[in-house]
């Protein structure tokens, strides 16, 4: 069955979805996405997402073309014409359609919107029983990684770095601490039970599935430590892991070959596991 | 007249000239591109960026899809369907189109090609006798500034700052010295005449008009430095200009509202631009 995607304004199969070739995504990487989880059919902590989403287009002046009453209304649509139980939505902003210029067109052009669905096991993803393997790579990015620009080729060489090499995600590394994963927030937990991540900054996203995950920790009264970590201190941990709306909390039992703790997932990262897919079952 | 533009094969009016959502470049920004000038409906030093095109492609493991003749076959042709007789050619080329994952798709995914032709009086440019002023702004982009994809992003928030000062440029700065421009390299000419630039290396992109006006510098016996150089050493310059497939060799004569020199373009850059000019007319 095809996939019906949403752009600007209508639902349509995916083979008939395209877009202009002056879209400014395309020429300049001139826009923003985020991806939303989708499990037994409901939006994982969407409103973060839009909430984030919206952040993102004010830090480039992106006018946000929808409230956030009528983004979920059309993910809701989406999420029920592809008939998805579990797996993502994904959306998309530009700053829409125009003669090839660097500076931005003006300020009445509309913003081209798309979004589509992409089926995935989430919940029962066998990698989150096994464990995930990372190897580390140089941080390439540009400075501003609080924005989720679509400007990806940074994170899309880092992921295939960890692809040619047999593992599942990539840390990116900066000056010997580890800023993040090529798409998702990088965990350690040290020998004395503490849970480890670097603090919001420009340097990294603000990772909404790293909030929620902070604040259930919080909530079962685990130790957190919002700082810098080197590769050397995660090489140490007792455990590692990493969070994104798609991966959840996913437990890392080797680092560049070598394993972290038992080589096993850990028991803290197990059981923040289960505390977010009970809060996201309860979504 | 519509524009007829070049799309995976095809001459297209610019009106059907659609990609498919999942292009990488879209998604992903996974793509490269390159601008060559046309003059009297020639093509200025093509065969140096077709050379770049080919080496930004390598760079990120893209296939490049055509031999450098068919490169030019291609152009010529578009030229001519455009009857362009003085203004841009702009080539873009992508990873493809493929399910949305970080990872490079299979290998056999055929890259998509986009290319395009814009009007512009390149030659006749008024900003060429006035000169442009030229704003600093901190340079934001990642670590691979001599890859020239189209993850943009920066550079655009940076053009859009000039625009917003109603400058025709943004000088990037990094540590107190500048990298280049938005979309072009930055010279200054110092007080005993000579003619400064930054060493090439990852940090700025090899800029074709960049080598050529070295090139005709050394042969008119000037005096070259390949260095960094400070935003105070610029304020105190003698003369200032940048280059660029689009500008050729354009006079600064203002930086951060500065006047540079006398506040006119000066003996040197003029010097250079008619070199410049003479070359790409004989091309």
């Amino acid at each position: 069955m095809s996939r019906t995607v949403y752009l600007n304004g209508s639902f349509v199969p995916l083979e008939e979805a395209r877009i202009p070739i002056m879209d400014r995504g395309f020429l300049f990487a001139d826009g923003i996405y985020e991806v939303s989880a989708v499990l037994d059919g409901r939006l994982v902590d969407n409103e973060a997402h839009l909430a984030r989403l919206d952040r993102s287009l004010g830090e480039i002046g992106i006018r946000n073309p929808y409230p956030t009453a009528e983004w979920i209304r059309l993910e809701t649509e989406l999420v029920a014409r592809n008939d998805l139980k579990e797996g993502l939505v994904y959306m998309q902003v530009t700053r829409g359609v125009a003669e090839r210029d660097f500076a931005f067109p003006p300020a009445d052009t509309p913003p081209s919107v798309v979004m589509f669905t992409q089926t995935k096991s989430i919940r029962g993803n066998p990698l989150a029983e096994t464990g995930a393997k990372v190897i580390t790579v140089e941080d390439l990015r540009w400075k501003r990684r609080d924005i989720k620009s679509v400007a990806l080729l940074a994170q899309v060489l880092a992921k295939q770095a960890a692809a040619a090499a047999g593992v599942a995600e990539a840390w990116m590394v900066e000056d010997g601490s580890v800023t993040e994963g090529s798409s998702s927030t990088a965990f350690i937990v040290t020998t004395d039970r503490r849970i480890v991540t670097r603090p919001l900054s420009t340097a990294l996203l603000p990772g909404i599935t790293r909030a929620a995950v902070l604040h259930l920790a919080a909530e079962a009264n685990l130790t957190v430590e919002e700082r810098l970590f080197s590769v050397e201190e995660a090489y140490a941990a007792s455990e590692a892991f990493y969070t994104s709306a798609s991966a959840f909390v996913m437990p890392v039992v080797s680092l560049d070959g070598r394993p972290i703790g038992a080589g096993q997932p850990g028991p803290l990262t197990r059981r923040l596991r289960e505390l977010y897919i009970a809060m996201a079952k309860g979504a």
